[in-house]
């Protein structure tokens, strides 16, 4: 049991890939947003498979229903129930996998963990489950729109492979991926990563990489010590993700070879506010937000899914062979930047209902004691 | 608030490091386990300021007392209260903190957050919160004891910015860990390492480096789809702590460059138990554990306070200057191997609960039909 | 936020009265327990309106579709999405109520904690949200059949206004209440309660009542010190149904009336059991099922939609009047028992996955020293 | 596993009454307000034993400490720790309870559950478990004090057996309670009550009664749909009380006996506000505050400790017999009225705490197009 993520913004999602139906309830939505159906759609068309040439072409349309917490288009502040019912099911595909247990998937850690599993199809394991946090994600942005404003969550393909994309995060735009159908923030490696896709999915091998995500705008103060860091809940949120492999934050892995004198982001005043000069933070210090932009990485393993017959045991507990059948990503990156925003999103919103919940001052500046002179 | 940590094997810590007390409140551990201060106490030693000579000499005794929970040295089911008193307190140190926040640590973003801190010392912020969570973890693992006998946890020192401790995970050994000062697994990296910290230290700077941990012995099916996965889980208990930057499992950044083919873990039977080849899985998939060791890495950047003058700004917002005091660790990592080590008992521990009150199951053997055959 | 419930079978609710459906999500439910459609849609036939001439006419087929969770028609251990759709609207008959708050209804509490609401119908505030409820204790009661065999609860009318059934809790059968469409113990009572119920309705007015329940066959130890004590959790779970005032266990308010000489269950052996001669702890001391029943009963107010006119206010803050209009229960108490009877099972299966998880030997007793020999 | 109440003002107890100590960690409190251990003292004071010649003559200073979360007599926003050692153990007293269980009492119940229990007094089951829970609570009150100004909750007896105090709910004052040591808010049943528990008290046994508590001054809206309505969270608080066994709000069970048209409480414009002619809802509808009065009551049976010789099993499991001893409370009454003034305010501060987070406005009211007009 782990349907369900976030404090005070809370989803819980449902949904084997081969069942009636894939869906999210989100509860603690705040009441009066504007929000419909084509605000939800938007979102899960960019995740949706079939929609470019370089991911599976299984067509599903995945459109939503909201089956409450709207009324004439407005959030209710009651839960938001979004469905998404399941079609183009070939379970035919799938007989060989009832038993056998495909490699670096996860057939065998269910059945070991609930003694069955939902063979035709990835069941509750498939990528198809995180249409669920995407529409919920694309709720959380409408609730982000008004209370932090200047947020803007950007994610895109950082590598693929050895083909690694250099992007400003101080300036790449949402429009600049999104006009690319690998998803990258480099024109210049536009058009070698789609190639490698098509390579490798002509051999019938898969591949990985890395999505990078930067958040702007983001309110000082977000993060919950000393558990829920804003950076613990956006790696727990990345690691939630399938295939993820591995999260890092502002200098991450490379700055543990700086030294201190090197890493530390020195204060400096700009404009009124305090800012930092370098930002190897990665926009968090001591888990809270500090201002400056969030950026961190996440790491996508090769899909598990490939064309080639590869050893394996049964279900009877007999060494036997598999060779991957059906429609598949060979490389979900493309893909997987809708989704590492849209956690991005959720964790961002909860986090700020949460501030407002706790932190938002209890009485007006003009009668607070100043608390610096009494400290 | 986020003060709590688990599901069924829940912790709350609380503290400051210039207050009365830290300490922490363990819910949900089972009842009938053998329980003494000593068990604690032992912990609470590895991770200790003033233990060697390459971390930081601050006296602190850090002796804990069970205030509940116990009985005859038995716990009793109920809450386990254990607290460690603070004393050695210097603030007279920090009264420069008072009026100016300490570059990449946590004073900025706290006023932020709160608008007041604790500025005598780190506050919430402080390292020295991490003691509830190793008291909390000596208890978890004397109930792992039970839950999986066969369980082990090693963590050790991995690098030390570019010093690369060469250790087999499948081998390694507790022992051989706490044989030396610096805590790593590689004898032939213990003198360089220690000599790194020294020189680093008498410039007044600081390092960083990466701990890696294996857990042997896990029992299968660990891990709750979708949003508690043992990966996402441990992603968080890491990134908790103070001064982490990532977090990798199994092939983690690097396994971004395989190819599928390359990566994936074949099954192969072995001793009547399903088995992988390879564990680029890191011992889990699709969420859970596979039977194969946990291995995992954390990222350390550099300590935050450096004994050289660096630019920052007052809480006035001023643009001023300041230089670190006090006694300080120039390098975390010999110290921050049995904190990384507690996290992953605590969430192991939780998730061992959780499997045994989900899936435990329901008829013996004997009168459950074949679930095999009804699928 | 609070449309959960439950700690280790935690169920999440959703949908307003005229939305696009009603239902629930079931998460933690143990896996390979038989479920069918058919077997949660006998309880949504018990609650169902239009069952009887004594309860509201309203035709709502109320048929269930398991969105996911189960394969085969076995649970997966995974949630459990069950859905009704909404049909019937004739939200017409409401257009007053957009205007107009009916008295002792929740018209104006949501707009005065949300701003707004869906005034079309009873919103979230509808009896018509208890399906979800329903629904997941039909599933309950699948797994409680094996985690505690001899488990039964019977719930039933106790009184309407100053019509008191004399039922023997001890005795009375599932069957002996479903046997009469008021659905009271005593068959001396069914029909001056039946003509009570007609006589009020046909003067447009409303009554309530008391519902009893008993639970009989409970295992000892249920209950988690100190907040969610067993009786806690039903006296929340009770007052979280709409319409109710009240809640007791055991000799409840009328205990406070005797002495502990009289009031204390003493302790006897029976068949090998530690029994008790009396039961005025209605099943629970110190929070914890001590073996014997579960007795407690539930208070439930007069319906507030009543057909004669009514001073109110609008949502201009103007003086009005209002008169109910539409289809509606005169006494909620027949359709009540079976959400009673749902809700005590929720309560229950949870507490009994809790005590699982926590509580199971950690040793074969056979391994164990003897606890008491120790203390 | 149950020893935190709340969602956003999450407190966790921990404490058996033989052990070390018992104490609270409070998580979520808002920052910057003042706080000492003054504070605090005051209401553990009112709770004390030996405060007056009618309740327990057992020696408890219950002197508290605040080990962490303030700094200069301010909140920090991070955890409070407030400890109270423990005293005065005479674990003589109790020899015979190793091998016995009292009736009525908890030791039976939590030997079935954890196969042992604290036999030196009354462990955790003890009602020195509620000091933890009135030192929040005096915290609870001092946020309430920004967060709703004109809250007050005033609680006092309201019966003992059979004599009933004669209350004004809507005038009666805090000091008219403080001012006798029975705290009932009849003068006229002061001697009465005092006279009643005296005489009781010689005889070796103990009575019971009623608490009635009212909160007037409640902001509109507090509570949440559909599981934690304040009427529920309500009743667990109280029902999660030692002693108690039952809980009614507004009419409670005497409501059952009305008509809907008696029963309903009519709005009515008053001074600008909707306020309603009755308040036979007791404060709630829906589920949700209406800013009338809360006015509820909770039963409290005899106190299951008495000193007659009575029937009872050892842990043998052999019949056998036991006589009270050591010092008890012959009406736990006088005592139990500031713990249910506490559990109420902690109910209170939880949720306008989570109706700040979900409700507060997004946009000023100037930018917010008239919801109404769009609906």
């Amino acid at each position: 049991m782990a349907s369900s993520f976030g404090h005070s913004f809370r989803i819980t999602t449902y949904g084997e890939s081969h069942g009636g139906a894939v869906g999210v309830i989100i509860d603690g939505c705040p009441p009066q947003v504007p929000l419909t159906e084509e605000d939800v759609q938007v979102d899960l068309d960019r995740r949706r498979p079939g929609q470019s040439d370089i991911v599976t072409p299984r067509k599903e349309e995945d459109t939503c229903q909201i089956l409450s917490g709207t009324f004439n288009g407005i959030t209710l502040g009651t839960p938001i129930s979004i469905m998404v019912k399941n079609k183009d099911q070939r379970s035919g595909s799938y007989d060989e996998m009832r038993t056998k247990y495909r490699p670096s998937h996860a057939d065998y850690t269910y059945d070991a963990k609930y003694g069955l599993r939902a063979w035709a199809g990835g069941g509750r394991a498939s990528a198809r489950e995180t249409i669920g946090r995407v529409a919920a994600a694309a709720v959380a942005k409408k609730v982000l729109n008004y209370l932090a404003p200047n947020l803007e969550i950007v994610s895109y393909v950082k590598s693929i492979q050895d083909l690694v994309a250099d992007v400003d995060s101080e300036t790449v735009q949402f429009e600049d991926i999104e006009s690319n159908i690998v998803r990258t923030g480099d024109p210049k490696m536009v058009e070698p990563m789609i190639e490698r896709i098509k390579e490798v999915r002509s051999k019938g091998d898969s591949i990985g990489g890395v999505v990078e995500c930067v958040v702007r705008g983001v309110p000082t103060g977000l993060g919950e010590p000393v558990f829920d860091k804003i950076d613990a809940d956006l790696a727990k949120a990345m690691l939630s993700l399938p295939a993820t492999k591995g999260f890092e934050i502002g200098s991450g892995f490379e700055g543990t070879k700086m030294s201190g004198s090197e890493h530390n982001d020195h204060f400096k005043m700009k404009d009124g506010s305090v800012r930092t000069l370098t930002n190897r933070s990665g926009g968090t210090q001591g888990g809270l937000t500090n201002g400056e932009n969030l950026v961190f990485r996440v790491a996508f393993k090769p899909t598990a899914t490939i064309m080639t017959e590869q050893p394996t045991v049964s279900t009877d507990k007999e060494d036997t062979e598999l060779k991957g059948r059906g429609r598949h990503d060979a490389c979900v990156l493309p893909r997987a930047v809708p989704i590492v925003e849209a956690m991005a999103a959720l964790v961002l919103v909860d986090h700020a209902l949460r501030q407002r919940g706790q932190n938002a001052p209890l009485l007006p500046d003009s009668l607070l004691p100043s608390i610096h002179d009494v400290l």
